[in-house]
């Protein structure tokens, strides 16, 4: 492998937690209610309500407004109220994820050796809410928004690299997500794979497939840091 | 006036100095030029070519890309001769400017009190590389790349209030250029002035109009810092 010029990451999962602060938001205000469950059924209504933007059965939708459809939804599903005013709070519990332990002095290691930038279906507002709620020192905040494209679209990752005029294989994507990483190794992009085994929450088990087909893979964002810190001092 | 929620900054002569670096750049490359004249031509450039794009003319195009054609017809221009390495080594002296004294500390400030983004006419990547190079510490990097518009478009002014999800009154746009601010104040939003009196070169004088028509005008950023930190006490 060459030394990448770019690290690109993956932030819902990847950089920071989002079932465990989204069900305590959940259950803040519905004290009545399954916030571990709430939170696994809204993310679980995700994927497929990209899935409809990428087919281009719904326009361009940002994850603001895709949250709040599928909020709606399972509200109705887990037999639970609020208003209005409560439920616009709830739907930007999203901006106030919180960092995985290791996050904010890992990115702040890597941010020392090259650029970093999130590449998110997360819409800008959010991240850069996000950012400054985890204090996340990102270089530039690249999202699905930018492109009009939804991750896994080859869009996204050949987009990053255009951005910094590199080469696709100059950039590292940096996700806990295994077909994040095989849709960005198909663009030509180089991977690493980062373990969140708690990413579903307590007593979940994440399945976890060969990952010897990824460039590399990490603990975390500290072990991320040392292997590339490694690999610099050798060349 | 109200509060503001986001600060918006134009970048070239209100955060950074342009002339002073670029013709520093230009006189190491070429000590036969007379840098400060070259780097105003560079710039005098750059509006004509982003009127093309803005009129239809040329298809969307880069400020690296514009900030090229510019070059290629300037060395010409001056009768200089650079190799295509030398060329693009130069193109690329715009993603190295240097910040004014204040402006390190001043958007610090303004970042304890409130989200604050760039909205330039720079390009993604040429506006990372400047904040890596210079440490601005932007929440989020916004660009008429994003929005597909060079200023003065409303699509851009508007846009940022719209990634952000407030009302066009609650972003300030803070800019030393009036045309900038006078076309931010069209669209509804607030707007600071910041004197920049040296933008152009030593010795030239920069005119100025009257800026009482402006939410408000600060002698740098760590006088918009205080004015805005004197609002927020009071209300």
């Amino acid at each position: 492998m060459t030394q990448p010029k770019i690290l690109a990451f993956d932030v819902f999962g990847t950089v920071v937690d989002w079932h465990a602060p989204i069900a305590r938001e959940v259950q803040a205000l519905l004290p009545e209610a399954d916030g571990l469950a709430f939170a696994s059924a809204w993310r679980a209504g995700y994927q497929p309500a990209m899935a409809e933007v990428r087919s281009g059965q719904r326009g361009w939708t940002r994850i603001d407004d895709l949250h709040r459809l599928i909020l709606d939804r399972i509200l109705i599903e887990f037999k639970l109220t609020l208003s209005e005013t409560e439920k616009q709070h709830l739907n930007l519990a999203w901006h106030r994820l919180d960092p995985w332990p290791d996050t904010v002095e890992g990115l702040s290691r890597l941010k020392s050796m090259l650029p970093i930038v999130t590449l998110s279906n997360g819409n800008l507002g959010l991240l850069a809410n996000m950012a400054r709620h985890a204090g996340l020192p990102w270089d530039l905040i690249l999202s699905a928004e930018v492109f009009s494209h939804y991750k896994p679209d080859p869009e996204t990752y050949l987009g990053v690299a255009d951005v910094f005029a590199v080469l696709p294989g100059d950039v590292m994507m940096v996700a806990t997500h295994e077909d994040d990483l095989d849709a960005a190794q198909a663009c030509g992009l180089q991977t690493a794979y980062v373990a969140r085994p708690t990413e579903y929450g307590p007593g979940v088990i994440k399945p976890v497939g060969d990952l010897s087909r990824f460039t590399l893979h990490a603990t975390d964002l500290l072990d991320l840091a040392q292997q590339l810190a490694v690999m610099q001092q050798a060349t």
